[in-house]
């Protein structure tokens, strides 16, 4: 095909590529009128309440659940692969200037390819998946040794006896979580691993598309992930919610929303025009972490809002969304809010590395066409002739 | 807008996104057919023959050519800009194994948004441009930087008194290089600076509307870049034409290779059908800097690959493309073959930023759709019963 971008003719075309279909996937689907999210043909709500973040990925990248045999086979690859070489963290500890975490767990991604003991990607596909689940086991380690870099405590390696959302926990914070906590942040992980073409999704296929290795496309999925329009919003609901001292200042706070018709932060989605279903599985397990760890107050201004939120803007389409919760959640876990949009990384890694193989397994560079409305024509004036 | 991935719709789409719209533009266009390139309605050809590297970021990120007052203070900013802070370089330096350049390369920029005095990007437009065009000044300096550990080569300070092209290969060579060798490596970063919606640019703008920094976006282009299938491709030509002891050999070559109807490395590009009015350009430099510098016997071989080359393939639209002679040139300069894309990147990053830019004065998030042809409404089934 010959790409002409000066082309006389003026096709409609719609901002943000909205409503246009990028690839074809069996891994995932979004229902945005009924509010069902679909891994591989569950769903979310049999998923959250039955499986592991271990069996989800297992489901995610090879398309069915694993038996008995296949599962434990698989998490013993996990914990294998957990531990960061001490050249990442060494050259992660240390900056000159507090840096959001984001940006070093992009730099620690990039590093790793640097690094590894592999030295990069192999080049076919079941390398890449190799190096794939590899980066779905680190990125808790390396998370979670960010956390304690940038809060000056020392690392925690990971424990082998753990499974991947306790040991995520247990790095974090240096000790054994609640079993309600481990099991709530198992849950969140399975819930944020996959969810339709989004932005970092789709910006880690664009690059991986021309053939570049998988941390090149994870880092790129970080970089997008890290944007206030995408996972960082999730850091914004707790600050909200923080700000908030009893249900009594959330109800003006809501009285003074509504009248202005303002936006509500973690209210609204793209895709989904009714409840997002992720919001409405860690809903009912936010009461319950709250009850356990003293937060009832701030569960209880958190649902004014949700309520008063719904009063006033369900029937545009406008509902709570995953980040409304998710926030709450780990900031009763104790963990800073500036960690919440790397958690979310921490489970997104298992569906970028997902789609990631299943688009180069019937490869096709994106190159779509920029249409140019600029000037044309123009001669070039020496420079001693211009204004 | 609500989407459902699962619509029993079945539209027509194009892989790769072919032809689809992603946005408009007024920084430059391809048309294919005529082999032009133009920026900001200037033709290529022009801005190769007299322009400079530095006035052509001007002209892509403001939209005009400059003055020489606006030159000048361009200019003095961009050497201002230039120095690289040793924190970066020392995290890069003594990787335990040998690594790619452009692996390198993408996590230093990263790192840089960790160690900049500024910490991040600051959020809005201007902040953004600043430190869009801050990239621009350092990532020769980085780059030269990175070649120079890989060749255990002492670091060398950018000089203050050099143009940007004449700089960078005074950093990467550690001396002046011939004044021709300096003007050539000027039109190569012009002739490379921008080339429509190539999948590096679409990457960093995918990025770039999350309202994730800039960091993050030009990191996200060098990881695209890396692909074999986009810039990672210059790379291989010279290793084609160094495996070639004469002429006599590349007429054989090419015998076997249009018997067999083979691709020719560094012939053929998506958006051309006609010569890549880029490789038009270089052709011509090729020969005069392979005449200085004793590669007399190389460039014939080229010669003879591109003659043949476009006799067999010509009339399938199929002609040289940039790599095919910008390979030889950077070869010429002594120049080692894994950092022909990291010099790509190095030009690149000018419509990355250009790009960026003019996309987030009217940004919306991209957010296509995935088409799902999986299973559905499958039952959760217990482990112990699983096959």
């Amino acid at each position: 095909m010959t790409i002409n971008e000066n082309a006389d003719v003026n096709p409609e075309f719609v901002k943000g590529l909205e409503d246009v279909i990028a690839s074809t996937t069996s891994i995932g689907y979004i229902d945005g009128q009924e509010g069902k999210l679909v891994y591989r043909g569950y769903d979310i709500f049999d998923l959250a309440k039955y499986s592991s973040f271990e069996e989800t990925v297992y489901l995610l990248l090879y398309g069915k659940l694993p038996n008995q045999v296949e599962l434990e086979a698989f998490k013993e690859k996990l914990v294998s692969y957990r531990p960061v070489m001490n050249e990442v963290m060494d050259r992660l500890a240390q900056f000159p200037c507090p840096c959001h975490p984001m940006s070093i767990l992009r730099s620690g991604i990039s590093l790793m390819e640097c690094i590894n003991e592999s030295c990069r990607g192999s080049g076919n596909i079941e390398g890449e998946i190799e190096e794939g689940i590899k980066l779905i086991a680190q990125i808790p380690t390396l998370t979670a040794g960010i956390a304690r870099i940038l809060n000056n405590e020392p690392l925690v390696q990971p424990d082998p006896e753990l499974d991947h959302a306790a040991n995520f926990l247990y790095m974090l914070k240096g000790k054994r979580a609640h079993p309600m906590a481990e099991r709530i942040m198992d849950i969140s992980l399975i819930l944020h691993a996959d969810h339709g073409m989004n932005a970092s999704t789709f910006a880690s296929l664009v690059v991986a598309a021309t053939l570049s290795d998988i941390y090149s496309s994870i880092t790129t999925g970080i970089s997008a992930l890290k944007g206030p329009l995408h996972g960082g919003a999730n850091e914004m609901v707790i600050q909200m919610l923080l700000n908030l001292n009893s249900v009594k200042e959330a109800e003006e706070y809501m009285d003074e929303v509504i009248a202005n018709n303002k936006k509500i932060i973690g209210f609204g989605h793209r895709v989904y025009s009714t409840i997002d279903p992720r919001a409405k599985i860690l809903q009912r397990y936010a009461e319950e972490l709250c009850n356990i760890t003293g937060n009832q107050q701030l569960y209880s201004i958190a649902r004014t809002i949700e309520t008063r939120g719904i009063e006033a803007y369900g029937k545009k389409g406008v509902y709570p969304n995953v980040d409304f919760y998710s926030g709450l959640i780990y900031h009763s876990m104790g963990i800073p809010g500036n960690m919440f949009t790397p958690i979310f990384a921490v489970s997104r890694t298992a569906g970028w590395v997902a789609r990631i193989i299943e688009y180069l397994e019937d490869n096709r560079i994106f190159r779509p066409r920029a249409l140019y409305v600029g000037l044309k024509g123009l001669s070039y004036v020496p420079i001693d002739k211009r204004e």
